[in-house]
């Protein structure tokens, strides 16, 4: 029994958006994680360009996973038009079990029509976006729809992970691997929504992205 | 004006451990993150075998950063009684502004000799590890002592360097990257620490690890 989890990487990924969901998932019995090139397996740069993540496959390889998570980063401008792209996504989509996104991930979802009429999320710098893309943003950390599970920015994708080890394993193995990684979350600031942040940062954000 | 951010990677490291503190540090104004391998660069195999970071370099190519960040994973039981890594890390935390560690990084920075006198935490499973290297354990998320900052588990790198982020660049800065990377947790359970957990799911977790 086996539960193949695809995590297409690019040149342009944000890392922790793709090594968050992997760290839980990863530990759901069973699962075996395929990080995959779009078009081909090696290195991939992360957006800012000091880290390389390996690809040991291509989409092409594993394209009936049970389980999709889509991570962000400034890559995925160019994935919302890469046609060969958006037909793995369609077509992984139709036959998966959980469908899911972190951060700008969502944007590739919705460019392959999947969020179509769905309530989304996305970082909060380009909730806007999903409209234009047939979706409801909703700022929310987490949001469910049926399959189709999205992330809000970057770290969320621990969350999400979370929630989906709990439907796919039973929420005691995902208890267990929230204790695994140790995951008690003690922010030294509360800036982590632009609900709570100070507007002076908020500000700063905005311009530091 | 640049700031050297050295994060030792190695055969059986656990992913979150390093990119958690990288995802928040690689935003710190004018930080340059160096992921090195131990001898040589190249791809390094996390703990369950299904991802490959690439280190752009070696420790001989960085030895005085100013931050050192030492990750954990199963890989360190090795490195404990590796001369060369320690010996590394004793002269670079000689010169360094910070040095910190995330779960069972911590035993290597004990291993050198780093923690003696020292109260200090890492993975709650081997916390009283940290006593026969001369630390005093403590079971916090993030313990200061000095220029020594250690994590608890896996997660708890991404709080180390938030905190890490406010010592290097000011609080508003620490704020701004903490709602770039959209950290306001929202795990779906309250398993993330033994003092929270039901105890069967501390014997889940303690099976399975």
């Amino acid at each position: 029994m086996s539960l193949q989890i695809a995590i297409p990487i690019f040149d342009g990924i944000t890392a922790l958006d793709a090594i968050g969901p992997y760290e839980v998932l990863s530990r759901v019995p069973g699962a075996r994680v395929h990080f995959l090139g779009l078009y081909e397996p090696g290195p991939k740069r992360t957006d800012n360009g000091m880290l390389a993540l390996t690809a040991d496959g291509a989409l092409g390889d594993v394209p009936h996973p049970e389980v999709i998570v889509f991570p962000g980063g400034h890559g995925t401008r160019a994935l919302m038009r890469d046609e060969t792209v958006l037909a793995w996504v369609r077509a992984a989509h139709e036959t998966s079990q959980w469908t899911t996104s972190v951060c700008t991930g969502a944007l590739v979802l919705g460019a392959a029509g999947i969020l179509n009429g769905l309530k989304a999320t996305t970082h909060w710098l380009l909730l806007d976006k999903l409209s234009e893309l047939g979706a409801t943003p909703v700022s929310r950390r987490v949001v469910e729809q049926g399959k189709v599970i999205t992330a809000a920015g970057v770290s969320s994708g621990i969350d999400m992970a979370l929630t989906l080890a709990a439907h796919l394993a039973g929420a005691d193995v995902a208890q267990a691997i929230q204790l695994g990684i140790e995951y008690d979350p003690r922010p030294p600031f509360d800036s982590g929504s632009t609900a709570k942040a100070p507007a002076a940062i908020v500000e700063l954000a905005r311009r530091r992205t």
